[in-house]
């Protein structure tokens, strides 16, 4: 039996990081601005707790473009490197530094912020470069050193007399097949993408800066300029920052600085923070969801310490807060996110749920606070509050409290307190409360008409989802039940217990029954004749609430119970038996009568806005021709 | 100075493959059967070309799961290693031996179909099994041997005789937290995803199959069973075999079995095949997408040599075939494919534009074989034509060939044909050729009639991305314009040079429009009067095409010209002062006048679908009382 230790063929490494380390080129500038962010952190650590006996001053890292050389330095001033600290964390592929300087440090490092995973990174330089040098001086009293490395296994490492300050540049003789990444435009997008809330300055080139004119200067005088530091990143952004010391106009500046193409104030802001079982920071944004163009474009963004690491979050954040903008910041989230991964991370669950519970936690609060102001941006809100209510159990629990009905009069109802309202007058002769919603005031505004007129609230849910809203709420709630005013005549929708009163006798009734039948050929229509109000419309046409139900469910996706193929299109039309109209209809002969019960029904039809096309341009002209007459 | 060689420290490769390889653990079961798959496809080159003397037979890979043992074993009867061969190819992490193996008989290797990265895929085991064995026995007279490794850096290699058969058995020792991997529904589920199409047979478990009975068993006899390997995968799916050979019927099944929850047909395939100057194949299916439920998940496939890769295709395939279906095959995709790497990369560009060029080709040529099947689908298809039209360039030049613009009435243009048809009488006084179109031809019934009613052709051109494709086509093409028929009274649409006859003089039309103007207090509507046909409608209600088409734009994203901010609502009201009811407007007084004025506007708006909510309802009762008169 042989025994024997796997052999890494150092070759291939190369080749293998670019292949596979990172399939975007341009995360190596990434990569090296933690590291240099990694390297003054440390010296801020170890300053900090003595070890270290230098000023830690106010360091930056500069990144700098060398055109005529074709060369990327990136400048720090942090911790720099003997040569021997060269040899073990340069040469030796796959030791991560920053792993044993935690290790070393745990008790006190813990919250330095330390980033990462020194070691591989740093190698990702050879996706762009061909040539790689690290000039370096430790803050220990040693000689600096210069390693220089061409992407072979082979390298040379000596002292070296030009640098005299403490701290590492790394040198990137750039590719030629990558010379993009001497572009200033380029670094700059990248830097923006990547650094923008990183916590150490960054300098990337000078700008001029217009200095005060001194208060006794003439009139005629011209302020002097200097040229400063550009600073393109924010070190201290707000989610590192307790909420306790943000105003809202810092959570509103925070907004903007992340989403610089967004015009529009975000609604409300949530300031997440958690540290254990995970650590987790953030700020999520409830932005105008209508009209809103950049929705693809300005999505959550994932950062890992202050680095960005992606926009995709889904997986992270639950399914229905993903329209929310805004950060989350957690070195508890892997790194190299797959969909399937994070589905089955039990850290990522525990996230996903957190944030859930906050989002609610935070939406009580809200509508507790300023009652007026919630309702006045529940219309933006809503779609958020309803998906989470049919796709989160846990949410849906507490939703109760936050979620509004609005009714068509511009009113504004919790739960309770809608239930507390409608419950004397809405409640039918079986004891079940009837809660009456239209989909769409104007369309149904006949149909809203005739409930108001008996008293009733009558709700406007509009999105998309209220179905299967609506459908969560009659299971999860007792004796409740949803109809859309237009599903039946009211006082079928609410049956009480109240004497009818006929004007016709059964003879009668079968004769107009028969005549409207007569006279309807479109089979869509059942003709159901009721003993209403004698001021209540002629003829009313109604869609029954299931049926209505269902068929939106299918359109928006999920309901699905009868599978593929669309329902039938089915109505009742309601005549009223009491009304002048059938009267009239029951005198009337031949081709009067059949006129009579067009017009009646074309009426209807528009009240239902099913009256299109060629029956409509009809009725128009008919119309035109009765004027003139 | 000191020189050195980078030395790769071999403790952490374990935690590196766990962490940064696939962040997805079950890509391990892929890697395994690729190496499977290879080794088998190793020896069949192999014997092919007479260089292994043995019987290539009709080998399989076996998946097999002991539960008892908490193992999961991957058996195939390819090449397999000998003692020297597993310490070259295993024990060297990063060595590829399919890169060797090609490298040696790259001439007669091309079209063999080997797979590929042997060596880091295999160690990707370690990220579900806490000891992984390999017990393999050469095609070449050696003895087997057994490897085993429990993920630290150390091995153990001895002869075995327990393996008599030619081939290699992977014995994964699952480690606890990835017990899933030892049910059968996870590994069948993961079979199907990555191994569905993959050419080596694949036997997971056992099936019973039934015996046909012979020709002369009495009528009560009971049909024999037998026990036969369950093959998963379908070695020869439809897109390795040349389109000659295929018939329609092949391609609807293939599109079944890679979609088994579509029961759909689709329109049409599009088989791609090319060599030169990368490699691709692939069939791409045109569905049916009106009210289809599996978009998100029935997406195009990709595939590396039969290995499924993923289903996100954006950047290889254009952005307006993303909604079609079907696999895309090519050895030349990278296969860690990010967005923005995926964008830059030439070869995926060349991807691109071929697949757009081979989609236009066969829209024409489907056009030309069968007109009236393509008429009868255009309407499934023209979104993704349309998409087309207006994203890629190379796609538009060529579109003329193949995008019909349909009517109102059911014919099918075109462009030549259309232009041909309607040059006659719809050119304006200017020479400018006036295509007109409808957007819904309920809503916009009157308009189109009054169109029609002069001789002219209306398009019906009602997908949501068509001002943009009108736009283009006007910017494209010269001297055309489009209108929709509802943008102006049609005789302003087309300008002729014909006399116009005014029954009113000056001082009439004066106090008409005065009247007019003054019942009509919203403000969105501008009174214009207009000598048209006596019979034409007494008022109209028109929206101007650049306004209308604006916000139509700004609806589907992209149009944006006027940036955030909705356009404000603003409607021509024609009003036609030689109809009758001018005249009748013209003799009445005070009430009567504001009621003639105000029914017809209730008409008008009728027409235009604005009478809606409350002034509906009134006027249908106003209607009702009419008749009760």
């Amino acid at each position: 039996m042989t025994k024997g230790n796997i052999n890494v063929s150092v070759e291939n490494i190369f080749p293998l990081i670019k292949k596979f380390l990172y399939s975007d080129h341009e995360i190596f500038l990434r990569e090296l601005i933690s590291n240099a962010t990694d390297a003054t952190l440390k010296l801020k650590h170890l300053t900090g707790i003595g070890e270290a006996k230098v000023e830690y001053g106010n360091p930056k890292i500069e990144v700098k473009i060398d055109k005529e050389n074709k060369t990327l330095h990136i400048i720090d001033q942090g911790i720099g490197m003997t040569g021997e600290e060269v040899e073990k964390y340069i040469n030796q592929v796959a030791f991560s530094g920053a792993e044993e300087f935690l290790e070393k440090y745990k008790d006190t490092a813990k919250d330095a912020g330390i980033i990462g995973h020194f070691g591989l990174g740093f190698y990702s330089a050879f996706m762009v470069a061909e040539k790689v040098e690290i000039v370096t001086k430790s803050y220990k009293d040693e000689p600096a050193v210069r390693w220089i490395c061409d992407g072979s296994p082979e390298f040379t490492l000596e002292e070296t007399t030009d640098k005299t300050e403490r701290g590492t540049e790394i040198i990137l003789h750039i590719a030629e097949d990558s010379t993009e990444f001497l572009e200033e435009g380029k670094i700059r997008e990248l830097l923006l993408k990547y650094n923008k809330f990183m916590p150490v300055p960054i300098k990337f080139g000078t700008k001029t800066h217009t200095l005060p004119l001194p208060e006794d200067a003439p009139e005629d005088a011209v302020a002097e300029t200097e040229e400063v530091d550009n600073i393109i990143n924010n070190p201290t952004p707000a989610w590192t920052i307790a909420p306790s010391e943000l105003t809202n106009e810092d959570y509103m500046k925070f907004y903007h600085e992340l989403y610089p193409m967004q015009f529009e104030e975000p609604l409300f802001n949530i300031h997440l923070n958690v540290d254990y079982p995970f650590n987790l920071t953030g700020i999520l944004f409830f932005p105008k969801l209508n009209n809103n163009l950049n929705i693809e474009k300005d999505k959550i963004q994932l950062y890992q310490n202050q680095v960005f690491v992606t926009d995709e979050v889904k997986g992270i954040v639950p399914d229905f807060l993903m329209l929310l903008r805004g950060v989350i910041d957690s070195p508890d989230i892997p790194l190299n996110v797959s969909r399937s991964y994070l589905q089955a991370d039990g850290a990522v669950k525990k996230i996903s749920s957190y944030i859930t519970k906050k989002v609610a936690d935070k939406m009580s609060s809200l509508i507790n606070e300023n009652r007026e102001d919630y309702e006045k941006k529940w219309n933006d809100i809503k779609v958020v509050i309803e998906y989470g209510i049919i796709t989160e159990e846990k949410f849906a629990e507490k939703s109760d409290k936050f979620t509004l009905y609005p009714t068509t009069d511009g009113k504004y109802f919790l739960w309770n307190e809608l239930e507390e309202k409608i419950k004397p007058n809405q409640t039918d002769k079986d004891g079940n409360l009837i809660v009456l919603y239209a989909s769409n005031a104007d369309e149904q505004h006949s149909y809203i008409q005739a409930a108001k007129d008996k008293g009733y609230e009558v709700l406007l849910l509009d999105s998309p989802i209220i179905p299967h809203v609506i459908q969560k709420l009659e299971t999860s709630k007792e004796k409740i039940s949803f109809a859309r005013v237009d599903a039946d005549h009211i006082n079928n929708l609410i049956k009480k217990d109240e004497p009818v009163i006929a004007k016709l006798n059964e003879t009668e009734k079968e004769s107009l029954k028969k005549s409207v039948e007569e006279a309807i050929t479109d089979k869509k229509f059942t003709v159901q004749l009721e003993d209403l109000d004698s001021t209540d419309a002629p003829f009313t046409i109604t869609q029954p609430e299931f049926m209505r139900r269902m068929k939106d469910m299918q359109a928006t996706g999920g309901g699905g119970m009868f599978g593929m193929g669309g329902f039938p299109e089915m109505y009742n039309l309601v005549v009223n038996a009491n009304s002048e109209f059938a009267g009239q209809i029951l005198k009337a002969e031949n081709e009067e009568k059949a006129g009579l019960i067009q017009y009646a029904l074309d009426l209807a039809k528009l009240s239902q806005n099913l009256l299109k096309g060629k029956e409509l341009t009809d009725f128009i002209q008919r119309s035109y021709k009765q004027l003139e007459k």
